[in-house]
C-alpha cells in the first residue's frame, strides 16, 4: 500500500469517520464522535484496493469506502463497527476517466472521480452525465452509484441505476465484474444489485456509465398552481403523458411560501426574483399557490412541442405562468442547501430532510400524515412548532418522490430530539406505503425500516448475497445494520 | 389441489414437457421426447400454487411452471430434471386481472393471463402494456416477465424489466413479495432479480405492472438505407438523440432482399406491398439496400416533430423514404414467423434464430463474425450454404440487439446439426462481446454460456440467491443448468 498512503492523523481520521447526516453534524459540532476509525488508507490504484481488501480478509480488518463522504443517512457508521480494527478507505486516488466513447455514449470512470470533475471532462466533448444531486459540488461518482442517487434532472437523464452499464467491485471473494451489457435476458441482471448496495458486497473501483449529448438548450419555466393537490394532478399528467421534461419540481403551499418570503427578505443581495409580484399582476394568483418549475434540456427542435404540450396540461390544472425568474433563482441556489443547513445549525436551528416515494394515489395521504408526524415530533421535543414543508421532484409513470424539509428549534438533547423526529417520520412514511428512501440511501439511519420494505425473505436474499461476496463481514457500512 | 386439477393424460403431459425451441420442435416431430413430466397440475388459484410448492418441498417433487409454453431456449427441459417426480405446473387458472389503476398507470395481473387478453382488457380503458413479442398470440404475462422479454415496440414502452413494478412469487421458502415501489434507494432493488429469473427462485403468481395510455396515433414509415453499415449509423443516431420512436427496425441487406423476394413471390395473395418498385421509381435506390422501418406511437401533437427529427437523421445517412407500405406489410405479418417456422420444418427446411446485443462499436464485427460462424456451421452439417440474415430491432443509447435468422437444409442428424449450429453461433456471439441472449432467455440451450456472461463470482451470487429461495432445488427450469 505504501506507508505514505496510510494516514493515522487524528484530524483526518475524525473527518472521515462521519458523513453529513444531521446526527453526524451534531457529533462533529459537539466533538462526541461515536468511534474514530483506526486509520485512513488511500490506495494508489485499483490493484491497491484489491490488495487491501485481501489484507482485510486475512487480518480481520473492517473497511469502509469513502470518496465524497456526503452521505446523509449514516453510511459511515462508527457506532455500528465491532471491536475489529476499522479502516476508512479514501478512494480519492481512483480518479481516472479511462475511456469516453462518443460512439457508445459510455465512459469508464473510477469510483473516486468527483461529479463536478466528471461533468467538466464530459463537457469538453459536449457530453454530460446528467446527474446533479444537491451534493454535486462534493460528491463522487462511486458514492452516487452505491447510494443509487437521483439528481435534480433525473426525470430526463434517469437515476444512477439507469445510468450504470457495468461495474467492477473489489469484493472479499475477489474482483467482481458485472455483465458487460445490461439489456439482456441471460438470467437476472446482477449488475442491478450494485446500485444502492452501499458497500455491502465490496468496494466499487470502476464503473461503465451511460453519458448523453449535452443539451442544445436548457430552459426553466415556472407556474403557480392553485394548490399542492392541483399541482400533484398536473405532475401526474405530465409524468404519464411522457412529455420530455428534464425536471418537474412542485413545492407544496408551505414551501412555496417559505422560499417566497426568503427571497423577499434577501432583496438587496442580487435582484431577487419576486414571482409573487409578477403573479399578482395577473390578478388571478391563488391566495396560497404551489410553485411548479418545469425544465427542458435537449435539442432546440423539441423545445416548442414539449412546452406547448406541458402548458396545455398545466393550464388544465389551473396553472398560471410565472416566466423564467423563479427557475433562474432555483437554478442559481440549487446546490447551496447544505451550506444553509450548516449555517442555521450554528444558530440553534435544526434542519433535517426526509424523503420517500410512492404511487400517485398514495401521495396526498403520505404528504399529509408525514407532515403531521414531523410537526408533532417537533412540538413534542422543542415545545414549538417549527416549519415543515415538502416538494415533489422526481416523477415516474406510477408515482413520484416526496421530499420534506423540517426547520425546528434545537432542544437540550439535540441527538435524542433528532432520533425521535427521524423515527416518527420514517414510521409515518412506511405506514403510508412510501419507500424509506427514494435517493438518500439506507445507511444506519434507515436500516431499521429495511425489513418493512424488503420483507423477511427479501432480507434473507440480501444476506445470502452478502455471504457470496463478503462471507466474513469485511465491509463495514451503515446499511449492514439492516441485515 | 383437487383431483380434477391433476392431469396424467399422456398427450397433455407431452404437450407441456416441451417448449418451442428448434430442438423441442424436432423432438415433437420425431416423437423422441427426452422425458415426459409425471403429471400436469393446474392450481385453481394462488393459494393452491403456494400449497403445491410446499407439498413439493416436503415430498421431494420438482416443479416447472408453464403458461404459454412459448419459450424457445429450453426453459422446459425434461432432460435436465433428475430422477425425482416431475410436475409441470400449468398456470392457466391464474388468469385474474385484479386492479387496473388509471391513476397510477398500474395493474395487478396474475401470471397466467395471456398477453392478448391483457391487451384487450387494457384496451377497454384506452390503456396498453405495449409488450408485443413475436409470440404475442400465445404468450402469457408471467412467462414474459420471467424470461425478461422485449417486445417489438420496446424502444417506446421498454422491456419487461422496465414494466415490472412489483412481483409476488411462491418460493419454497415462502411467499416473496418484492418492494412495493421500485424507484428507491433502500438497498439494491431486489424486485429487479425477478425479470429473467426463469423460475429459478419460485413460481411467479402475480405482478404489478406499469401500463401506458394507448397511443392516439400509430404510424410506420419505411426507408431504404444504402447499406447495413449506413443503417447502423442511422440507428445509433436515432437511439442516441432520444427521438421518441416506438420501434426502429433495420434489416441487413440479405434480410431486406429475402423478404423483398418473398413478397414479390406472394403476389396474388393480398396485394403485397412492393417497396422495391416504389423505390426504383425514385431511381436512387442503392443496389442492395437495407430496409429500416421506424414506428411512432403516441399523441398526435408529437408526431410531426418526431418524424421531422428522424427524417433529418436518416437523410444524413443517405436514406430514401419508401412510404407506409413496407411498414404495413411488416405490421400485418409481425406475429406469424412462428407459423412459417413450423411450416418450413415440415418440408425439411430448418429455421432457427439467434439473438444477442452489444455496444454500437461492437455491432459491425459481431454481425460479420456471427453470420460467418452460422454459415460455416450450416455448410459443415448440410453440405449447402443456406441463408443467414439479421436485423437490429431494439436500441439503447449504448448499443442494440442483433437478431439472426438461419434457413438451412436439414441434415440426416437434425438434432446434432442444430446443436452444432447453435454452439458455433453462441461461441461467436460471446467471443465478439455480445450477450448470449437479448430477449429469449437463458434456458438449457444458453446455460453453458452463462459463466462467460456472469463470471464465476456472478454465478456464485446467483447460486446464493437460489439457496435463499429454493435450497432443496424444488424448481426445475432449464436455466438451472447454468448454476
Amino acid at each position: 500500500l505504501g506507508e505514505d498512503n496510510v494516514n493515522e492523523d487524528p484530524l483526518r481520521r475524525a473527518q472521515l469517520s462521519l458523513g453529513q447526516s444531521y446526527g453526524d453534524q451534531l457529533a462533529r459540532r459537539s466533538g462526541r464522535i461515536a468511534r474514530l476509525c483506526d486509520a485512513v488508507v488511500v490506495p494508489a490504484d485499483q490493484d491497491a484496493v484489491v490488495a487491501l481488501v485481501e489484507l482485510a480478509q486475512t487480518h480481520g480488518l473492517r473497511l469502509t469506502p469513502v470518496s465524497g463522504a456526503t452521505n446523509v443517512v449514516g453510511a459511515i457508521d462508527g457506532a455500528g463497527v465491532d471491536a475489529k480494527p476499522w479502516i476508512v478507505v479514501d478512494l480519492s486516488s481512483l480518479n481516472a476517466i479511462r475511456n469516453i466513447s462518443e460512439r457508445d455514449l459510455a465512459a469508464s470512470v473510477e469510483a473516486g472521480v468527483m461529479l463536478a470533475e466528471l461533468e467538466r471532462r464530459l463537457g469538453e466533448r459536449s457530453l454530460t452525465l446528467g446527474h446533479f444531486p444537491q451534493s454535486f459540488a462534493r460528491a463522487s461518482l462511486g458514492g452516487s452509484i452505491m447510494a443509487n442517487g437521483a439528481g435534480q434532472a433525473s426525470d430526463g437523464y434517469g437515476r444512477m441505476s439507469d445510468m450504470l452499464i457495468a461495474a467492477k467491485l473489489a469484493t472479499p471473494r475477489g474482483l467482481w465484474r458485472t455483465e458487460r451489457f445490461r439489456h439482456a435476458a441471460a438470467g437476472p441482471w446482477l449488475g442491478g444489485l450494485v446500485a444502492g448496495s452501499e458497500g455491502l458486497f465490496g468496494i466499487l473501483v470502476e464503473a461503465d456509465i451511460r453519458v448523453t449529448h449535452a443539451p442544445e438548450i436548457v430552459e426553466d419555466r415556472a407556474f403557480a398552481l392553485p394548490s399542492f393537490a392541483a399541482g400533484l394532478e398536473a405532475m401526474r399528467a405530465l409524468a404519464q403523458s411522457g412529455v420530455g421534461l428534464s425536471m418537474k419540481r412542485l413545492s407544496d403551499e408551505r414551501e412555496t411560501d417559505f422560499y417566497g418570503q426568503l427571497r423577499l427578505r434577501r432583496k438587496g443581495l442580487d435582484a431577487p426574483p419576486q414571482f409573487e409580484r409578477v403573479a399578482a399582476r395577473l390578478l388571478r394568483v391563488p391566495p396560497r399557490p404551489a410553485l411548479l418549475i418545469a425544465s427542458y434540456e435537449g435539442p432546440r427542435a423539441r423545445l416548442r412541442t414539449t412546452f406547448s404540450e406541458a402548458h396545455r396540461i398545466l393550464a388544465h390544472a389551473g396553472a398560471i405562468g410565472l416566466g423564467a425568474a423563479p427557475g433562474r433563482s432555483w437554478r442559481r441556489d440549487r446546490f447551496t442547501a447544505p451550506i444553509w443547513r450548516e449555517g442555521l445549525l450554528a444558530h440553534g436551528a435544526g434542519v433535517e430532510t426526509f424523503e420517500t416515494a410512492a404511487r400517485w394515489s398514495e401521495l396526498p395521504a403520505l404528504h399529509a400524515t408525514v407532515t403531521t408526524a414531523i410537526s408533532n415530533a417537533i412540538a413534542e421535543t422543542a415545545g414549538a412548532h417549527g416549519v415543515v414543508f415538502a416538494h415533489v421532484s422526481h416523477s415516474y409513470p406510477e408515482g413520484a418522490s416526496l421530499y420534506f424539509t423540517a426547520l425546528f428549534p434545537q432542544s437540550d438533547d439535540p441527538v435524542g430530539q433528532w432520533r425521535l423526529i427521524k423515527k416518527r417520520a420514517a414510521d409515518a412514511i412506511v405506514a403510508a406505503g412510501g419507500t424509506v428512501s427514494h435517493h438518500h440511501g439506507l445507511g444506519a439511519d434507515h436500516a431499521p425500516w429495511a425489513q418493512a420494505e424488503k420483507g423477511g425473505l427479501g432480507l434473507s436474499a440480501l444476506r445470502a448475497l452478502k455471504g457470496a461476496f463478503d462471507p466474513q463481514g469485511v465491509m463495514a457500512t451503515g446499511a449492514e445494520l439492516a441485515l
